[in-house]
């Protein structure tokens, strides 16, 4: 499969450019009889929708998804599901000028590396406007998961140098912060740090932090897809993502086995871990407690200052990038990560259901 | 494909146990005409030996390759590629209380989730000698780099709260000290640290750092099998890897958009990038500058202390662990990550051949 | 990947069902730098359209095609491709009561079985209407084909009984009946024999030959991804294909070897066969003379005539099926196995640019 | 993944050539729990054997299996299970000469316009030894398969112009004839029929029917891995082979609507088909009744005959092959058809387990 194709079993391919007709995505290997309607879906983007705050472009994208296939009466029917969403607020006059020159930071010089020319409209493919296909993906990989159990969900931990301490909060908060920090006080610093920076003509980048709730033991497909590596590649795919961590991460370097090692304990007839620094994997599976990790995100390259650049006469030149561009992607990305979890345990789920033979043998009795 | 699977184009499917027959790697999509032998294998293999230094398990494992198929007369010929270690030094005794309880930080528990059962000999397929496969087949896929000029190294840069700060230091230094810090100052004191962890019964774990020479424009697939994407889920593949950062990793979230963005400068009419930030990576495609990645790798689950855990009957007991085992396997995963980033690469070098239209009708003329 | 995936280099995903908003694919991998328009796929769509002579189905459907992404100034840009056509005809009261039983030789049944329930609709995702995604994927193919050479052509070779022995015609020919038999006598034949079979509610199979001119020889991936075995899941993957041969095929298996052996000449410095038994493929990879193949194709399930059949309360019925269905979709099916084929052979030629290291040496100097 | 993987979620990987250390394969995704021996798979390997009658080639060939990975203490533990055979009489000398020229019906001169050259000894990978490890591998998977009631067997119909016309035989009565053909009569007339063969220094084709026993009904994932269409991949790719039918195949081309449709009928609150032209697939998906294929296999092409060729200066020179040959391969590849079989219904059946929400819903809590 080709690079916008993801999942082996619940399979997605994501198409779709900033200033084309339309972005979307085909749902391949959903099963049939999960109740599906097109408001799932709008739920998960609209929590990527810019234009929201005052700490966000002020561009207005209406993005109203479209179930194109898939569904019957309601539920899902097996068949692939078709997604999309019309481009509707682009303006491509904004962005003819950098057709001709490679902003610092983004991706214009290495698609013409790779494909010879671009659609340099509002970024085309490279464009964050990209991760609707996933979101809304993730939206259906989502609902799925809750049938089992299983909730994902992530949040700002930080915001520049301003962070969360406190990760014991209320759910809902998330959703009350333009900085989707679930904590008041911290989200109002990272608003005046993002002002300061906007001021400036400066951008801030920032970290995520997501757990999987209810997830069982098991999961996980050693020796290259590995829970752990899976969720690799699906963060990493990430625009802007530059470091993943799982529990402890970086700290695990160093520490002392004796630190780091998660005593196994049984109460109630239930096996449990005193701690969680391996972060809810063992060995690439899942050990049946939460799933914790980390995203870091760069700060947005589009800032209004003047750059050093190139342009396509391989010329040295100095730029000013122009335009409506987000301070921070961090907390518009906050939903892709999740639909990006989302979509890789419901995959590493499915291929689960194979690994033992008398659970086959009782499948298929 | 199943989880022993690794690779689109040029793929690999590694199997083994620490203690059964023997492990391997079956490497299918090589190209035909490279030259290869046992003793350009050897040499990798050799590197993740143990038993060479006082830091290190005192187990021998002789790791002597062969190759089964795919090579006549010197050189391969387009078909699968059959390699072998055959396991010689393999005690089972020493293991065979570890039947009957969960070792902390070690993947038993997951396993018996997932499968029912284990072989668990000296861990079975979690046994970090299931990497032999990997670096099998990373030093057929480093030598066919090598014959386009791109060159993969990783050394050693933390082992626990020891680090090198100065990375520009002769590649050979690499293989010259026992921790494979390129410093040797600092790996004596990397020494003196985990003979201390030794003596307290302890662990420790480290970091590595890898670079890609050579490297090519253009390389990566948007937008899921992204360069960092594919390295993403290949150095998370690695047992006890716990954060990868590409770049400026975790860092570049506390950046500036002004300070993280790379500036491009042309000279002698060739791009470059005054800086490199980005880690080579620029909107998941290769910029032409080094890749620089980072794992973070946690301490040796297996210590010698008293530890809390779970056995097979649901009992809480303390278990003191025995057998052969390292302080610090950083040293020895540095090959590893060297395979692993080699085997990324080659895959995605083969799935850039096609990209644009122009290459594919001069390459059928 | 899920079932609605083909391709691993050249990958398609189709989505859509008969009477649901609209039918479509997404092309991930086609490579940049290809002149494309809605005009190149149009053509291939208004060949497989019905309604247009008195031996087919009086229903109109539009089928015009949308390109949705992926093209840039009228060229691809190596992103995917989203096409789509919208439903504009069905009538979904046509086939309310097909809710309620199972057509013989249709697949309502087993679509019951495997999803618990189906979008009885025009027969949902089972209709014909789902080979419009394959089409116009295999418009795209075909384009990128031309550019290096390589043609594709299938044509009915026989439609019940009625066969053409002469397959010496001239391409054109093929456009010019209603059958798309290239033999004016052959094609008068059936049409006479289809309206006989109308009237008395019967329908008709028939057989495909599908022919690859300038065809380069080392295609195909042994063992498994041989061309001919690419090629047999290809043809056996759209509906009512029930048989595929490749050159003598079947008769093949009458031979003895001194007949079926097609021997090598050489003639001004170019290596021949002196015939092609084989169809243009030897161990699975093409050997540079035509590929030849065909496919056998039953007779449309869906008669007028009474049928016994069993409805889903599990009782035994008598049922007349209505609506609007050919008495022989063979001749609609022709610029299907041309599409199938297109695709197999992009997907395939990619995938060999890799089988010599020199070559890739070449290519990334 | 490339050429010699084959299935998605039970993915094999075989390698190996005829007079290479050895031939073999990996299988990664066999389920843990399943009770496995050597002798389970020697068992298959035997019926692939050489050597054993007057009407094959004289060569001994001892291929024993050994399991090298994958079994702990009798059973599958889910990590990946290598097998290898090793080689022991192969005589390189017997093939020195086919360096130098293309033997017409071989892969000689594909394979050096694919790679730039190959393994010629005994035709190298191209070579019907290739076959060991798809046999050991679907030994596996047949054993697997009966765990679940299913049960797959292959046997001769035909060789040349002998066939047999009764197919209600004793399953146990394939094992006893020379030709795999359950008919006493028909296999002696094919026996004297071969002998006439080899005295005239000739070769014959033939066919194998294979039937699949016990299949539930919901198998296939429409559209591009319908059960056809998998079976026809896998059968295709098995050296030889130039037709595959499915149910009546060929014939239906020739029927009418009204006696190819199989009517539905239920009795004791069973559903059946009156008749099985559809060979048990309908839409790509099991219908529960049995599954019914053809495999058509040309004559081999290694005949004692001069023949006219062409050597790799591009001369015209005219042969005659020596060395051990069989005047039929088609006995022979019985065993090879059930191994394609199994393995793809395996595949299959894993990918079914997540086609239904509530299914997943009850496997998950």
């Amino acid at each position: 499969m080709a690079g916008s194709v993801f999942g082996k079993c619940f399979t997605i391919t994501t198409w779709g450019e900033s200033h084309g007709p339309g972005l979307g995505v085909v749902i391949d290997g959903c099963p049939a009889g999960l109740a599906l309607s097109e408001e799932d879906i709008q739920i998960y983007l609209d929590r990527r929708k810019p234009g929201q705050t005052d700490i966000s472009t002020p561009r207005k994208e209406a993005d109203k998804v479209r179930i194109l296939s898939g569904i019957f009466e309601g539920e899902t029917t097996g068949t692939p599901i078709s997604l999309m969403v019309e481009n509707t607020s682009q303006k491509s006059s904004d962005y003819s000028e950098i057709a001709f020159y490679y902003r610092p930071g983004h991706a214009d010089y290495t698609f013409d590396q790779k494909y010879g020319f671009r659609d340099y409209r509002g970024g085309g493919r490279s464009s964050a406007r990209e991760t609707i296909g996933r979101v809304a993906a993730g939206a259906v990989a989502a609902k799925l998961l809750k049938t089992i159990g299983i909730e994902i969900y992530a949040y700002v931990r930080s915001i520049g140098p301003i962070t969360i301490s406190d990760t014991n909060f209320d759910r809902e908060a998330v959703l009350k912060t333009p900085t989707c920090m679930p904590d008041y006080e911290a989200s109002q610093k990272a608003e005046q740090y993002l002002k300061a920076c906007m001021q400036e003509k400066d951008s801030s980048g920032g970290m995520i932090e997501c757990r999987i709730h209810g997830m069982p033991a098991g999961i996980g497909e050693p020796v290259f897809r590995k829970l752990d590596a899976a969720l690799g590649q699906a963060i990493f795919s990430i625009g802007a993502v530059k470091a993943v961590e799982i529990g402890d991460g970086c700290m695990a370097a160093l520490a002392k086995g004796s630190e780091n090692n998660d005593a196994f304990v049984v109460s109630d007839g239930k096996v449990w871990k005193k701690t969680n620094h391996a972060g809810g994997i063992l060995g690439g599976i899942s050990d049946g407690s939460e799933i914790l990790l980390r995203a870091y995100i760069k700060p947005t390259p589009s800032i209004f200052q003047k750059q050093q650049t190139v342009n396509k006469d391989g010329e040295n030149i100095t730029v000013e990038i122009k335009g409506r561009h987000d301070p921070v992607i961090v907390p518009r990305a906050v939903v892709v990560v999740e639909a990006m979890t989302a979509l890789t345990v419901v995959d590493l789920l499915f291929e689960n259901m194979y690994a033992k033979t008398d659970r086959i043998i009782e499948f298929y009795q």
